[in-house]
């Protein structure tokens, strides 16, 4: 069974302090997750808003890599030929925009479940990659290194980038590693038979799927061999679409992957795969049932309802350790052994 | 100026020999182009569709991965739920299938412009990534292997695969180097500062931006380290769509790419930029106007009108000679000075 933190949720929006005195925060979730040192991170996506009293105008906060800092463009809502009928977007004749800015903030914690929140982002939009925002980071440790992978959001799509750190203070950034569009990424945490491996989520702009791919890579930073590795099942829980969504960890019987998957009515759950420890392209098992599915009152209602949403995990002592995002507007906690899991493969 | 060659065009779909006898071929067209020994080598696209005499029915050839076999799936005309309005496109509401199945197909020449056409086809539909056909290859010889790169299209979506060949008899087939949606892919002939080079064409499903993008690779087969390239000019010849075309040859001054414009029309044509011979992704110069645009009768009349359409140039003795897609349907051949095409760049 699945055991929900009775603090939940650990962060949310009021918790945060907004990256500057005109923003406000709006929504925390979708954090990646590690241990370093005697502490678990988390990095957090923070989505803020421009504060906006005037309802005539929409406020739109982009990266301008021309100028290169951070700009507010204002749109005229009674302009007829702008399309605001989706909150979370600005459509005209020539560009789409996002509403809102994501980046990304350090969270740190003793016991796993109280955290102290950094007052600043430990990564913001920087370059035309990102110029919508950064969201979803992996953080993959490998050797001393943590990797962190996330998503830049911008006109030219929906990219994955790499950045790396050692100390969790400074952050190096390494370019674009999965061309537009592709997100939810999890690279594995060592070589198999010489090679690093990832899965991804590219999307089909002519034949409209959302498969997730497997790539493997020489170097973390160039990716080929792809191959289609995981879609959705008509009339399960996962039949409208999947991703990946834990950096995958290694257990006695091969290889443990936390996916998320939506039915048709956008429902978000959590499942799970067994994937061959020397050959992970071979799915060994896949969850028949969700591990988790929104059912409390944080994960039903909030800025976008029904979402229980994971970017990584902590596996120690026989439990899986979910950090995830709820509603997207929270990080929660819950817990469930790895045994239940593994019983519930099909 | 231009000049197209007298006998253009070269190959038509009735010069070349179906691969079974219940097929006909359609178009030929969009060849990778190279020398090998004392011939030019062509690498037709050759497109077939089966016959079929009962105007109440689609034929719609499919590989399948699953039987491995050619398959031909027929669809009832008269279902209302299912869309025939693109003579090139099946559409259910679960899925769209291609009309017409496209192969790969030798042609060689020791003259350049009379070619003998193989009775087979040197690349066949063979996997899940081909099942509606493959397409567009490009050629780019690297020591003594020609790399031979090509679009396959299936349900899993449009994604670039590789190849190769030493003697263009037997093909080895090395797998998906770019994840859906992308083609257009031109792999430089040589590192450059110890790494290989490529231009790719994603399509940004969100953001629908068709941009050109350049990308990196240790071993030609994990790319990365991507980056936003060159994109579409407003109120040029090429404001509605670009896409990489020949493989890119060294210069004096640097690389020279021949890439395709398309405007809002639909009307492709040729144009040309010039690129740092030691940082490829800094472009020295854009062709203003087309150094070639569809003006002869079987450039403006055929399969898919008012397209000239290239996948790969010789550069000899300071002349471009282009084997060129023409209307979707044949396959021409002109010529252009260097210095013409040089003199035409901004």
């Amino acid at each position: 069974m699945i055991i929900r933190h009775p603090e939940n949720p650990l962060i949310s929006p009021c918790d945060v302090k907004p990256s500057r005195p005109d923003f406000e925060v709006v929504c925390t979730f979708n954090a990646g997750v590690t241990r370093y040192k005697d502490e678990v991170i988390l990095l957090l996506r923070v989505a803020e808003i421009p504060k906006n009293d005037n309802p005539a105008i929409e406020r739109v906060p982009i990266f301008s890599s021309e100028q290169n800092e951070l700009i507010v463009r204002d749109f005229d809502r009674t302009d007829k030929s702008i399309d605001y009928s989706d909150s979370r977007f600005v459509r005209t004749a020539e560009q789409q925009f996002l509403t809102s800015i994501s980046h990304l903030r350090l969270a740190r914690s003793k016991d796993g479940i109280h955290f102290s929140i950094d007052e600043k982002p430990a990564m913001f939009p920087a370059n035309v990659y990102e110029e919508y925002g950064i969201e979803d980071a992996r953080i993959t440790k490998i050797d001393d290194t943590y990797y962190i992978n996330y998503c830049g959001t911008a006109d030219v799509g929906i990219t994955t980038l790499l950045a790396s750190t050692t100390d969790f203070e400074t952050f190096e950034r390494h370019g674009v590693i999965f061309a537009p569009d592709n997100k939810d990424v999890e690279i594995f945490p060592e070589k198999i038979n010489g090679k690093y491996y990832a899965l991804h989520r590219p999307t089909s702009a002519e034949y409209k799927h959302r498969s997730i791919w497997m790539a493997e890579s020489p170097d973390l930073m160039c990716w080929g061999n792809h191959r289609n590795f995981l879609t959705t099942r008509e009339g399960f829980w996962d039949d409208g679409r999947v991703g990946g969504s834990a950096v995958p960890f290694r257990i006695e019987e091969g290889w443990l992957e936390i996916y998320h998957g939506a039915d048709k009515n956008n429902r978000y759950c959590l499942g799970a795969l067994l994937l061959d420890a020397d050959e992970p392209w071979k799915i060994l098992g896949r969850s028949e049932k969700p591990i988790m599915k929104p059912e409390a009152d944080y994960e039903v209602n909030g800025f976008f309802g029904n979402i229980v949403f994971n970017n990584g995990v902590l596996f120690e002592d026989g439990i899986i350790k979910i950090y995830y995002g709820a509603a997207d507007t929270h990080i929660a906690y819950a817990e469930i052994s790895l045994e239940e899991v593994l019983a519930g493969l099909k």
